[in-house]
């Protein structure tokens, strides 16, 4: 088999590259040109070409959000990982990690994987660190990146970009390292003195990846976890060896996008989207929000939309959703769904803003409908039909049929219609 | 009585410039300064001197929202939005506007007096529409202007702005007005060939604010209700007559703000921003939302939080917040909590990445608190205390004592800590 990278560079059209064609508005060939430069990822596992419904991921396209999933040691129940997965879908994600750290990793794994149409990625040292705690060794790295690549993970997030080097520059920080997988391995950097082996070792890793096209996500261990620590050297000296890594999965033919920021102040998002450009080009960039505050817990999934409105402007692809229990614990079903709608708005207002297929004649539609009072129409546009009827319904003095309860006989719009 | 404009061009600094001065970490005279070239407006009424908190709005100090509250016909019972009101006060407004259309106007507007700590504003045209429906009359508006003057109100949204030659400008709309003032201005101007009987009568306007140092908000009756319609020639007209008449605000002592959109997506906040300072100079704009699409009806609070972040971080000084039942109906308790909420995040991102005083320093000390694992002292500086602590507490696993219930024993602060 080979890669989409691979087959776009031979100058192939697979069927995947047509359905990503079909959904953006682009012709399969224009959609080959940008995989084989390396501007679109498509993340599918060749073992799931069957059973994902390809997303093409790339500054080109619509912008694309991602859901975390996953048990935890308290909670290992799989039955409500499927549950916060199907919600996951159902509001809109265009793929959907699992993170999961307690019970039987490989069978959730697979629970997830058998009933998930969209790309599945996963944090494969996370599988490590549960299973091996303190000893880590590369061997074991690459058998659960095999194990995972068999089963059909469609995306690996990879910290091979941390290094050794970096160390000094972590103790400048306020908060330090904030990627598990970062400290994990920066933890391991301390105590052997050896180098990230993951970066050593890179050559392996792409020889699994290439074998069953996992796109490579390279993970950025340093990211910022506060306002105070953005855009510093740690996270830069980093950025930059993740542009290099990117150029050799290219090389290997393995599909890759690049992590980014965690916590931004919105001034210094912008520039983060360039610094990415500057060091690897047009690389997928898949961000964490970015957070433009602190401040908020509880209300991480709107300080997220807010960052993640502005890097998908700037230049972002793929936004990570926040969850309005991130920093606070694991999130709910209703967290979910919370933190889908939220990157969705994000991921649709860049679109809009940016004049991308389709944005603009959605929102326009639903002026339409608002003009015309047509409200099953507003349901049916809406983001979140459901919310929005729900919110409709429960309004007080909702039993209006025309105008809503707010504005009831001033509403501007009838006075507007009987002017 | 002098207003506080007058005060400062006298070069009288006065108790309200002293307590902003002191919130504000600027001298007295600064704040003076900026009040006496109409930069800051302090709108308090003489009447509520001794009641009113006095803020600071302008684009030097810390940005501030505003919470709408008010009854409506179906709903035009009281102490449901005493409330509201409670709950706006205890989320952090800085300002809270009676928009009540139901019920007895003036008690209304009254009971919220009476328990309202921070600067109360009306727009007033709706007292006519609710009183007078059709029968318009300038006499009977310049009435209203005066008895709610005399109660105490601290500012006025004025559409006298919107005037017969912009209504050509209207049809090219795809949802003409979507101002219930500006809507009913044009009805009348439509069906009597008037112009504006506010603007042709806007000294009598200014003489009423003059004497109780009425701050007016400009309204934009012809802010754009949907993406499409943003930025049009309708709403640049209107601010460019907007711009003229502030600078008659100030002319007659009269402390005066812009208010600006409304839907506008995102590329085109900043140069909304701009047109603001290009017609009406450092006048204090004061926004709603805006919001940055028209497709998340149900979530307008988020679409409003990203556009307030942008336009503040762009110039806005004043934040009109909105909820998650925007467009749907009336708000609730809980929505109007929500919506405080978020524009206080807006206003806060935005603060932050300007380097105003005391931004930053409140997001080092929530990220130190998290590296500590002082849970109390995070819930303390989170922006919602309550829900911050309700999101920990009712999380799954929330019984661990350090870290949370997302990493467990994988937490990268903990595994830091430990290397």
């Amino acid at each position: 088999m080979t890669t989409q990278l691979e087959a776009a560079r031979d100058g192939v059209i697979t069927k995947a590259m047509e359905a990503v064609a079909q959904k953006e508005g682009f012709t399969p060939q224009e959609i080959r040109s940008l995989v084989a430069d390396g501007s679109v990822v498509i993340p599918v596992n060749t073992r799931r070409l069957q059973t994902v419904n390809p997303i093409g991921i790339g500054e080109r396209l619509l912008t694309k959000i991602n859901a975390n999933i996953g048990t935890s040691q308290s909670y290992p129940e799989v039955e409500y990982e499927i549950e916060k997965l199907e919600i996951a879908l159902c509001a809109g994600a265009d793929a959907v990690m699992d993170l999961s750290t307690g019970g039987d990793l490989h069978a959730i794994r697979q629970a997830i994987l058998d009933r998930c149409s969209v790309p599945v990625g996963t944090v494969p040292i996370y599988e490590l660190m549960v299973k091996h705690k303190a000893d880590f060794s590369i061997e074991k790295y690459l058998d659960i990146i095999r194990d995972q690549a068999q089963q059909g993970v469609d995306f690996f997030t990879i910290h091979a970009g941390v290094l050794r080097s970096h160390i000094a520059d972590i103790n400048n920080r306020l908060m330090g390292v904030v990627s598990r997988g970062g400290a994990y391995l920066v933890s391991f950097m301390k105590r052997t003195g050896q180098e990230n082996p993951l970066y050593e070792r890179f050559d392996d890793i792409l020889e699994i990846c290439r074998t069953y096209d996992v796109t490579i996500s390279l993970g950025d261990g340093l990211r910022p976890g506060c306002i105070n620590d953005a855009t510093d050297r740690a996270q830069i000296s980093e950025l930059e060896v993740l542009g290099v890594l990117a150029n050799r999965c290219r090389e290997a033919g393995v599909q890759v996008m690049i992590e980014g920021p965690g916590h931004v102040p919105l001034d210094q998002i912008q520039r983060n989207m360039e610094l990415k450009t500057q060091f690897a080009g047009s690389t997928p960039f898949y961000v964490l929000g970015p957070l433009v505050t602190d401040v908020a817990p509880g209300y991480d999934h709107i300080c997220g939309a807010i960052g993640g409105t502005l890097a998908a402007y700037w230049g972002a692809s793929f936004l990570c959703y926040l969850t309005p229990r991130e920093h606070l614990g694991l999130p709910t079903v209703t967290d979910v769904r919370e933190g889908v709608v939220a990157s969705r708005i994000a991921a649709h207002a860049a679109d809009l803003a940016r004049g991308k297929a389709g944005a603009r004649q959605w929102d326009n539609a639903m002026a339409k409908a608002r003009i015309d009072f047509d409200w099953e129409k507003q349901f049916e546009l809406a983001i979140d039909p459901q919310k929005a009827r729900e919110r409709k319904d429960t309004a007080r003095g909702s039993d209006s049929v025309n105008v809503c309860s707010m504005c009831g006989d001033y509403c501007s719009m009838k006075l507007t219609r009987e002017s």
